[in-house]
């Protein structure tokens, strides 16, 4: 049977028919501002123009409590700093839908599990490396919550002890080293205090996009390949860490930075895993391959 | 219906009837060397002289692989280098009775999950930090075994990049900073250097215990200072891990070195791992309570 699944992210919503993994329509548009009234009213349009379904699912950014779908403060969407009861909204909004709401990077990690690089594999982390560093766990086929809806977050996990300043106050976490935002800052930061880099000349006053890494790294830029390594560094710590207390055979790494960095990015990360455990640990890593469908792939597959 | 746990370690055997968590008789002994034959048989002993039991649950050290209760590898059993199938070995010396195995560390979560200071939480992480840092997690009421048997390794976790080396050979392990045996060898480094120390005075020649390393505390010598604020900090960053990768709520920590230090020291790692997290966990260590008891316990519950 098909199913809805709705990617709600911070500047595009993306709603799709899923039939058996399979994206069969998809609509995309920028998600309105106005706070969360106005966003269940998008949703509902699209859910509307897709022309409805009884399974609707959301991947949705932030903090999400999956037993009754709140969405207890998503940083990226204005007006959301409060708790929202975004599934029971939607229900209203959609009288005679079944909905239910997950976190966006724990629905893009089902997805690798059900349609993706990880099938057949019953444990897996995924590891998504964009602006920021998300995670998602799947254990025994199933999304590990956790108390507050937080499992999987390996980006705040303490890798360089005493370390660089996390966006979150925190010291030393993972996404301070591997983030984009966070390489794009220590970049500039560098730039400041006298280091020539590439990074910045690409990137002008304009957003360090991923795109401007793979360029300084080709060139052989010095500031672009000493960040590129700290972040391999900090992924395979990170990395080794959770392969070690789960004992899971597989990791599934993708995002943004990953997806333009590719498999060699991939491959090195790695490498720096297995240097860290011992060597008859059977871990392997690979890149995801759903890309921009995870999401609602993943949200339909909150129906099983 | 009572029960009989088994408590496989280096140098002793323990064995008891259990009814409902409680131990009702228990019998302890040196464990034999001469291999796996000499301590089926030795297990065999014990079992008959408890009565015998329709179940008999064994708690061994090293690496176990659950499913079939073989025993993969365990370092601190003379001629235990090779794969042994302990389970398979114990029911047809026991003929009759029904024998599961698996590892120490598992076994004592799982006792203090199901009897003792996690009684009603549905997930902890174990840590017992005695002469290695050994661990074991319980989710959902059931223990996770992993892949290969070493689910909850969080001695092997790194929490210090390029740090110590570890008893395994990798570097930066949580053990080669909060296990007894890697403070007694680095206190001696630092002894052999001509920093001067209690510890070394204490110990002699002999093993540097627990209790030297309280007495040596209590006054004020600065090298067991040190260690113990590495052990606590490394202990703080290894944990924290954990419990933002898992988003779990409760963590018991015991072992020997814990029930030498107290409370105190329980106190000072659960500050160390709340500084590490965002200030909404909910995150709270307790002292493991069962002590010796936790590994017949625990073995005994392996049968629910």
């Amino acid at each position: 049977m098909a199913t809805i699944g709705i990617d709600l992210g911070g500047t595009k919503l993306l709603g799709a028919i899923v039939r058996d993994g399979a994206v069969e329509t998809e609509l995309k548009r920028p998600t309105r501002t106005g706070g969360p009234e106005a966003i269940v009213a998008e949703i509902a349009e699209l859910v509307g123009e897709l022309g409805g379904a009884r399974h609707v699912g959301v991947g949705a950014p932030g903090q999400v409590r999956p037993a009754d779908g709140v969405v207890l403060g998503a940083p990226n969407l204005p007006g959301w700093d409060r708790p929202v009861p975004l599934a029971d909204l939607l229900r209203a909004a959609l009288r005679g839908s079944e909905v239910r709401v997950d976190n966006d990077v724990n629905v893009a990690t089902l997805a690798e599990h059900r349609h993706g690089a990880a099938v057949d594999h019953p444990d897996v982390l995924g590891v998504f490396v964009g602006t920021g560093v998300g995670g998602g766990l799947v254990l025994h086929g199933k999304v590990r919550q956790g108390r507050s809806g937080l499992a999987g977050e390996i980006g705040h996990v303490v890798v360089q002890p005493n370390g660089r300043e996390c966006g979150c106050g925190l010291h030393g976490h993972l996404e301070a080293y591997a983030g984009r935002g966070a390489m794009e800052a220590e970049a500039r930061r560098r730039h400041a205090a006298g280091e020539e880099t590439r990074l910045v000349t690409l990137a002008g006053e304009g957003r360090m996009k991923s795109g401007v890494f793979g360029k300084a790294l080709d060139a052989g830029d010095p500031v672009a390949v000493s960040l590129l390594d700290e972040a391999v560094e900090a992924l395979g710590i990170g990395i080794a860490g959770a392969v070690m207390l789960l004992d899971i055979e597989l990791v599934v790494v993708g995002g943004g930075v990953t997806e333009k960095l590719g498999d060699t990015f991939v491959g090195r990360i790695e490498e720096a895993v297995r240097s860290r455990l011992f060597a008859s640990s059977p871990v392997r890593l690979l890149p995801a391959v759903l890309g921009d469908h995870a999401g609602v792939v993943g949200a339909a597959a909150l129906f099983g």
